[in-house]
């Protein structure tokens, strides 16, 4: 694999768009591309918010369609019947936005696209200091899952997670230091799905907080 | 978890069917379901054996649409406008039929199946003596996907591959023992989706020896 080369799991968030201006400045704007994953997501937004990312960043995206998710059914994220709970489920002590496998499901398919194109660095922003915590997430799922892409694909392949044990604080200052603050404006993050941002659910209120923590405003806010 | 129940991930083929007379054999065709994976795949016989096979085994079954590896495209398994090749690719030593990612994926969209339902065992065909030896079926991998899913679950599902170390011989003599050898005929293998089988491809080479080896009329042919 071409360890030159990196390939940014996008999502139209901020945490992933952090983590592709973190490639960029890595890797170099020729060097990094992007995939973005059509799930069924409940904000469709998000997909408009990937591709105009990836585009001011000049870097090429894919959109890769995964109906599997949908079909499964049972999450907040994907099944419009489901509203998003503000407490986690009292038996698995997850919020009820978890979706069981998604991250594994899209790193494969990451990898899976990296593969036949000799790209040899994966770039995800999951952490552990999300608010929500899920389990796929964590450190050391993501090291088991490199571990498994490695054998099952027979290749060097690594995931990295810049984020990983970043405060939304800090998540916010290495977007300022990289110069992706203007790009934050394009970036959703609204559990309501709602833009300019509800400011209510616990996803915008995370965002605020990191963002009034390091001292910057929001660009998403004084963009409207 | 519940250690008493299992998934059967349950494409339609020789093997597939032998797991699930193994899971029945070994937690009573009660607490046994089966899952099968739409997708694309090139022979689309497949889905209705796997169909038939459960329904036959008395055993739930239920079909989840994966659209994400023909958009992934570029393997012989899904898009038919690529040939099944008869010998590896030279320069990565896999056979055209290897879709990256593939053997991950399902077994993480099992597990993401059998998570709410708090089904504790998945049951997989997969075995190092296929003859195409995918990596994604070795031992090895099978192992860390299985640490991967407890560790992005929270849960302590079990991965079972009841023909890893068999040949074809002994995988023939497994379905003998376990009564499935009737389910055999209703099986696909047959890489050119002929049924009758063509008996001339490489699929259709391997099941015909391993039958022969074991001293087994083989099902699928007499009941043409």
């Amino acid at each position: 694999m071409n360890k030159a080369s990196a390939l940014v799991v996008l999502s139209g968030g901020q945490d992933s768009t952090t983590c592709l201006y973190w490639a960029i400045d890595r890797y170099g704007v020729d060097n990094v591309s992007a995939i973005t994953f059509d799930y069924g997501q409940r904000h469709r937004i998000e997909l408009e918010c990937a591709r105009k990312i990836a585009a001011q960043a000049g870097v090429s995206q894919e959109c890769l369609p995964v109906d599997t998710f949908s079909a499964l059914g049972g999450n907040a994220l994907t099944d419009m019947k489901i509203d998003v709970a503000s407490v986690p489920n009292a038996e698995s002590g997850l919020p009820n936005t978890f979706v069981p496998g998604r991250n594994i499901v899209f790193l494969t398919y990451a990898a899976a696209w990296a593969w036949p194109r000799n790209i040899g660095n994966i770039v995800t922003g999951v952490g552990q200091t999300d608010f929500s915590d899920y389990p796929d997430c964590r450190e050391e799922t993501i090291r088991s899952v490199q571990q498994s892409l490695r054998l099952g694909m027979e290749s060097n392949v690594e995931i990295h997670a810049p984020l990983m044990h970043l405060s939304k604080k800090e998540t916010v200052e290495l977007a300022r230091d990289l110069g992706a603050l203007d790009a934050m404006a394009l970036t959703h993050t609204c559990y309501n799905g709602q833009r300019p941002p509800c400011g209510r659910c616990p996803a915008c209120r995370l965002r605020a907080r990191g963002f009034a923590e390091a001292g910057v405003s929001d660009p998403l806010l004084s963009w409207q």
